[in-house]
């Protein structure tokens, strides 16, 4: 059995719906052959590995723990769901003061227990704060942490084949860009279906109401799963940031908007997802301009995290901002 | 994107938690483009397609349905845990009844609307029952439908490794044969572990005690799962029934017993795990003698199962044996 690497991979949050299906994925990509599972939920964990030797992968060397210092040390990618879980109408912020005191812990662990870790991907909600308050207390530089921000763009793909009656991948480049939250930007100017740009077909194959309400099925795509299927989407997120890893693993390319640590002239200070390349290098990312108002949406969505972010400055969970190179001086 | 076959693949029981992660291994696995997914209780259904469209999974051309007619024509491989769940405190057995049912209706609709498919894996349990009873009413050849086996022999693969403290692939050939419920048949002469035969281990370097507990813990296996987690286990039958379809297209070898209706003059009209190898000509089987020991614990399964497949014909589910050959004339 070949694995792309052989570094020690830690799953956090291992016990839950997602870190669980991580796990598997994981496995079936064949990443590495070492995998850590990692849970303060120490019987539930120890039935997903149960579950994970059961399905007799070859070359697997799978440990799990409920020890934090054991899961870290060595770990030289993490991907962390170890959040609270987002129950039927809660938002996105109704999680951010519980998730982003969880962020901070896992941040000073990384710096305490494995500051060599080579990439970190956060998806526990709202990720857009958790990964920015997890990379200021782990020390490491930005292009190490990103977060998951893809499903926002894999959903408008799937919901314009739905309404053009074609394949998914008849729609190209379908992005998102900024908060993962209600605030999204949606972009339809990078986006070519069957061929042909989307901003051609708003308004004359596709009335603008059409466009409007299928924009509003992607930013409500999470709570639509919890609605038809009574729990939180969990195979997407697992499956999607595997991906991310994989890529920075040295793996396939990675295809999707990735949320980032950003600091340009506009938009500073916040992590949010922009167009990113992730690789063995870490992540980098590039400003796309799109349109005015798409712009606009953006520079929303933008003021909408910041606003986020400074809530939990004034929780006390993040320093002022001018405070952050003091603990991370890769910022 | 290279799929094993371009032929369509039908999950029924998809909305369920074994279902829908079945789609998703074998989207991965990139089995076939063709999956379609089936489940009477459409909103959770719609919701796992949603999931699976938000992977961004490329090439794939996943559809739903909660019509049966819709989900089966044209299928070429089946695999359904479309029957009741198991929940704590029931054993396999207590599901008999209703499960037998449907695997009675599975049966009939195969004939009615894909009497060409060429593989049905049936995973519900109690699986010995329900691929029996799905086999008998839906006229396909014995070669053509299997049923989940392999857990237990996983789950002794596992006990072992951790017993002796090496790596599960240093564990081979661990089968249990039998049936899959509490009276399976736990083999120790065809393993060896760390390259010595297991035979040589139990009573000098292994406690005969220790094995005893050993072999409680593979049967109690699965109990142990739910007692740890709160929940039936679902990603490894899932990811190993996605391995035995996996096979029957033609790809990997599959590596483990597998249910499969057994007609040697001792053990006859019964569906149970034996030694069996999946390839694209179907299921074939050999028997494997055993200790004498083995061998009488493999005959108790078989009896238990008689039993089981008795209590299923005086419920009507299955008509008497002698009748079997006027509704499938391939038994």
């Amino acid at each position: 059995m070949k694995f792309l690497t052989e570094e020690k991979l830690t799953i956090v949050g291992a016990a839950g719906m997602i870190g669980s299906n991580m796990a598997q994925t994981a496995l079936m990509m064949h990443l590495t052959p070492n995998i850590c599972l990692y849970d303060p939920f120490a019987p539930a964990l120890e039935g997903v590995a149960e579950e994970l030797f059961h399905c007799g992968f070859e070359g697997a060397n799978i440990t799990f723990t409920s020890d934090i210092a054991e899961a870290l040390t060595d770990a030289k990618y993490i991907v962390s769901s170890g959040g609270a879980a987002r129950k039927a109408g809660m938002t996105r912020e109704d999680l951010l003061k519980g998730n982003a005191a969880i962020a901070e812990q896992l941040g000073k662990d990384i710096k305490t227990y494995c500051p060599d870790v080579k990439h970190v991907v956060v998806i526990f909600n709202p990720a857009d704060i958790t990964g920015l308050v997890t990379l200021i207390w782990s020390g490491l530089k930005p292009s190490q942490v990103t977060t998951l921000a893809a499903l926002d763009s894999t959903r408008l793909r799937s919901e314009l084949a739905k309404y053009f009656h074609i394949s998914p991948d008849e729609v190209c480049n379908s992005r998102t860009y900024g908060g993962h939250g209600e605030q999204m930007a949606v972009f339809a100017s990078t986006t070519t279906v069957a061929g042909k740009p989307l901003t051609e077909l708003i308004g004359t194959e596709m009335p603008v109401a059409d466009w409007e309400a299928l924009r509003q099925r992607v930013i409500q795509g999470g709570k639509n799963i919890i609605d038809l299927r009574g729990r939180s989407s969990f195979q997407s997120p697992a499956y999607i940031s595997i991906e991310m890893i994989a890529a920075a693993m040295g793996g396939e390319a990675f295809r999707w908007p990735a949320g980032v640590y950003v600091d340009t002239p506009e938009f500073h200070n916040i992590m949010m997802a922009m167009e990113t390349s992730i690789t063995k290098e870490g992540a980098s990312y590039k400003f796309v301009e799109g349109t005015a108002e798409e712009h606009a949406a953006l520079k929303n969505s933008y003021e909408h995290l910041c606003k986020l972010r400074d809530e939990v400055i004034s929780l006390g969970v993040l320093p002022p901002i001018e405070e952050w190179s003091k603990i991370n001086p890769n910022l």
